[in-house]
């Protein structure tokens, strides 16, 4: 099946990027529009596609094409950032300005103040212009420049703001909600019949969007991440029986706390959202940590903080309610550092732990080299999808090609760690913690 | 068609992880000899496939079997680093050494020094044991642990070498040369029915061996040419018509001048191999160099030193020869650097152009946290590989996936950029340089 | 007058170290115990002090003698951390073992586990042999090679422990509390005729020690805490009227957040335990941070854990007791955070909150290069200063000049930031902030 | 003797600053005129000073005075970055303009383009009005946002410049040259009765100013040239016989390479201007070269470009000349290499040496934490010292307290390291080196 992109109509204007469509000539090629990268790279069962004849599930290929929808001297863009920060995000506003401004010769660039809040009727006249000068050194800075906020807003406001503008192209930056967001926005210009070409950089520090190898600032995310686990160790080994606890994010998906764990290689545990866990019993995780520190005499705990829901739940049950009566939902990361201080406690066994809940260091942190290169080149491709008349779409990689994703489907389903896959087996062959921790 | 991996025999015993077959049971699975992952992602053309029946190429998955050929406790493994130094070695060496000790149980590793020359008949005995405790910290700093050398080695030699001491285990780490090294070995080993699975690493700083997505160290190398490339920078918006020019490693694939480059986002121009320039005409690289000088004052440069070979070739037919006749080599940045003086000089017009040939400094760097996280992997899979009895392989990446790679098919070509690719197109977008640079 | 240091005994020996005393010969000179640096470098009163005949307050130079009161040969030496962890802990251990070795030739050194318990009793077996070998590598990681530990011991087992084992020489690492423990130690010795030279280096990383120009960690931890500040800026800058709150280390002196400030240049707001300042009023702090969210819609401050004590107490009064009855001492950063965020619900205007509290993080760093040499030359002057003989002092820099310090006099007072002074001065001038918030 | 600072008049205008001169009130204080630091704080011979009557020689204290001689409202400042790069030129004139605009109300600022060069009749039109906004980020970046240019200009040009355009201080930032510049701007000023306050900032990477404890970017340079010493230091490990050769800035001083050196901890010679060797001989560094390499199996050197100038001349007059017949000066770098590879070729050892030339990578890094607090503590002192009226001087710090110094003394002499001192003391005893390297 080919998965497919809307459209705003024929792409019948010439793109002025100058590029060719032969090869050999030395110079970089347009992407034809029947370009397509497999979904499934794993080929066991060909024989099965074969004599189905099925066709295997593709992605459109990300790239200029010769021909494009816009004519470049009528476009007017809106960049918007939402949701929480993500190292990259000026690295991608910086990107996508440039090549606004100097691949297709846009003058109009609009910085949309304070994500999806900044369209609505009372801060729609906070946007600022965006040029090459004022972008220039932006993400020699973490955050956003633009600034940025949470929660959804007036689609028929926003879709004001871009009609009164006379806005064609918008950038969206952001997570699950943005997406949606950008759904609906589509969706009300459609029905307008204004064409505008809404394309979505998908940004999870979580890493946790369906069908995107890796999504912007994970990279550095996870290098500051280990940074921080440096620190841990450091306290770990400095006091008798020490044990340092970081609890990272990862709400439903443990991809940071699992690969921040491999890059440390001191980790002895990881406690992930997709894998369940016990604390008691003789395969629990405190017995395992008994051991560790009777042998090791220190001990080195990352928890993403989506892990161990279900304990919480049960304690949530004997615990504190708020005002209102609801169950105070309890942090992993407290909750473990309460529990395994009370659990030594009645061991009659000293411990120091010491806590570290670095979120807000991580995700504002600028871009590493990786995530510049990468945060360009999603921003290019993001271009020149807008250019070519797609709308309601993602740039993501896939199998390490760049692609178009309809935005439905990528909010279909969220990606997660594979409690039976390579990547998790990697964590535990590295911590060496055991492979099951339940009884 | 299916790129076959050499076995040494049949895989008989059970692996010692104590992984599981099942999905669901939250246990991490062993990996079976039938998955399998497609060489080009790339499905525009599936119906041809189709209907012609012939199979599309596929890679051997990676990862651990639940039999393996070899019984742990008669393992002697040895690890040897060959060639110049890489970002990661380090981790390579912690990681083997970590995962055959606590994974497999393995009790006699040992460290080849300096390359395949501590496998000769001479260096032989300069060989040492390594422990977890001795490689614990030594990811901390760049180069070797080890130690390295350059070019091949009697095969008979490193062959009784490891006779004598009974190895049925040698990963090594290096490119091209070590690669051709590794198969000999294996050749000769099977020559004289011994059990030896030689298993690689493939190392090459510039990101340039065949069927990899990317080599360990790349990453790393690229942000520290990155840092480099910012000094650069510094210095060419320091000098009135300043000139920043960073020669990059790379002599057929400019795959870190393009990607620093694009880290960087200030580049002007990146010259690589890959595409041929011309110095003079209209179109040529001064033309362009005048006009960005008079434009905005500052310019920078960055050539892979394989670039404008052809260039220096007519220059080295009327210049210097040295004592015996030879013609003496030029440097890419040597001769840029003053071929540009010298063309500014004739038209009068001061420059201050600062060069940097920054290769040691990038090559001895640590591991970034992207590198450490692969190389960990690399190492684990290497290991796997090695105790499922496979031979004369290396481990990579392909299409986001690890893979067992026939060594022979990796030196069969040399990855370079693909100048009519997406990767090269985003370089000429992100640099603003000509399409073209010829006449 | 000249602050006197206590000693051993005569020097007799001749040092081994190969220098000289003449100036002009191209080779270092050795110190001689005349020469004395002035304690208060402002001579604005002068004529007083001559008209007075009042000799200056010195302190006596640190360096090597020419005339040691050990013989190399027998000198058994002994290293303890203690107190919290600081950047620079490993490099001290690191630089005491290569100059006990390699420049006077000691072969016995014995590092102490984890604080002055390990030289108890019970955990006095612990202790292990250092060697260069050992620690070459040590400095690449934070925290403390030996482990570490608080509160005091028992000073006839310390003693005993120095006794059974023949050590002559304990070099102890470690604030207040350690100190006061060395001045004990070094008095039971001489109690029991034990020529025991004890010497310390001080370690505070909030640089409060008095009569000490600065700690070492001190750099590191500055810039570390400045990286904190960063991150916390780009959070207040991504949201509306978004506010940066960084908790920092400084009980009773606000060093680091003074530094760490002047280093961000992004700070609009210090909080020092040395400055009083109020809440409420049209001089307080509210009415402060509502101007500069009116005006600038985003706020960085910081903290030092010590600032506002006052306002807590009297916000204590009124507040939870734990189940013993005792008053919950609420933490700075904590009730800054809840005082703010219910200040501006009363004013229903709508702030976005980030805290940052990073102090295991800034602690657990490595020694940058400025800590690295000030650590080295630390660890040299204090084993010269030992093999001279003398003991129960501190090696210290005043007015850039390496002395060594009576360990009595350090602990009569605390060092803390003059309010009058210039380091506060800058701070005020770079923030911008109301010389003086009270009313 | 009080060394005195030439002032344009009497200062009666009132500061805006609002601080106070009351101890305690909890306001920083203004600095009284009458405050001075010693010059020699090594009080050995006090009884000699008390004696003879002579008064100690001192500074003027730096620091806000409560009266000034210039009225905020009629200030036109100028800021002016010469020579070499240096990390920290864009935190001085950040923090020269943020305290002129925030805490003195100057509007008039201009940032001169290019050095003295952008003073000239030529190119005076090109400078800039710089303002917060403009500069408020200019520091994450090296170089000098300014740009700067090499050479004397013509002093009429630039003080007619200063005069057309009403400037009445100006802020100069560079070494020797630039400070003769700037006393001549003074003098001229002086005749034309242009009440013209010229303070200067001294630049030197290499630390060699007179009477200043250490110039910024000193600490940068350092920590930066620390990191190459750890590549060259990994290149040495890393081949058999491997030697690494760093040469790092210090034409007359050596700080730079000593100051790295000891921050690396691992280096094993270091050569400096200041202390004579000779290659040949028993004593010479030949032999210790040998030994080192027959024991350690690898070597890392760390030259100043100053080292050895003796040794080269002898060595210049058997050399080539080039086209006008003048001697080709050797860089001690290459000379180094080239020596040491000789040698080892007549000895037939195989040696692999690796060498390293980072001095435009070091300069053109951005400053760090140490640095930034300090560029920002000089341009405060600056700007005080203008507003009083001050001019001809510099801002240093001087047994670690900020102080005015006469720009005539501190060309007078050059600061270099003291071969008979405590700071090559340290370096000798880091590195184990011979004390002395001659015969």
């Amino acid at each position: 099946m080919k998965y497919a992109i809307e459209k705003l109509g024929d792409a019948t204007v010439l793109s002025p990027l100058g590029l060719s469509l032969l090869n050999g000539d030395g110079i970089a090629n347009f992407i034809e529009d029947s370009k397509r990268i497999v979904v499934d790279a794993n080929f066991s069962n060909w024989h099965q596609y074969h004599e189905s004849g099925k066709e295997p599930d593709t992605f459109e290929a990300a790239g200029p094409r010769e021909k494009i929808f816009f004519d470049p001297a009528t476009v007017r863009a809106a960049i918007v950032t939402c949701g929480g920060l993500c190292p990259g995000l000026n690295d991608v506003i910086r990107a996508l300005v440039m090549t606004l401004h100097y691949r297709y010769g846009v003058r109009d660039i609009l910085g949309v103040r304070y994500g999806y809040r900044g369209m609505t009727l009372h801060y729609g006249g906070t946007a600022i212009p965006l040029t090459p000068e004022l972008v220039v050194d932006i993400h020699t800075r973490g955050g956003t420049f633009l600034g940025s906020s949470r929660g959804p807003q007036s689609v028929v406001e926003m879709v004001d703001f871009l009609q009164r503008r006379s806005i064609n192209m918008l950038f969206t930056l952001g997570g699950d909600g943005t997406i949606r967001g950008a759904i609906e926005i589509a969706e009300e210009s459609r029905k307008r019949n204004l064409n505008i070409s809404v394309v979505g950089i998908p940004k999870t520090i979580d890493n946790d969007i369906a069908f995107i190898d890796r999504s912007f600032g994970f990279s550095s995310a996870v290098a500051k991440a280990k940074e921080i686990i440096d620190a841990a160790h450091a306290e770990a080994r400095g006091a008798p029986y020490g044990i340092g606890l970081v609890k990272l994010m990862g709400r439903r998906s443990g991809f940071i706390a699992a690969r921040a764990s491999l890059a440390s290689g001191d980790v002895n545990c990881v406690l992930v959202p997709e894998v369940k866990f016990e604390l008691d019993g003789n395969n629990g995780f405190f017995k395992w940590l008994e051991t560790r520190l009777e042998q090791r005499h220190h001990a080195l705990i990352v928890a993403a903080e989506g892990a161990g829901e279900d304990l919480m739940a049960n304690k949530n049950n004997t615990r504190e309610t708020d005002a209102s009566g609801n169950v105070r939902l309890v942090d992993i990361g407290i909750f473990l550092k309460d529990e395994i201080n009370e659990h030594f406690k009645k061991l009659s066994r000293d411990v120091t732990l010491k806590y570290f809940d670095p979120s807000y260091l991580i995700r504002s942190t600028t871009a590493n080299a990786e995530d510049s290169v990468f945060c360009s080149e999603l921003a290019q491709h993001a271009v020149h999808a807008a250019f070519s008349g797609r709308t309601a779409m993602l740039i993501g990689t896939w199998n390490n090609h760049f692609v178009h994703l309809p935005m439905s489907l990528t909010i279909s389903k969220r990606k997660t760690l594979d409690p039976d896959g390579l990547e998790w087996l990697s964590v535990v062959e590295n911590t060496g913690q055991p492979p099951r921790m339940t009884n």
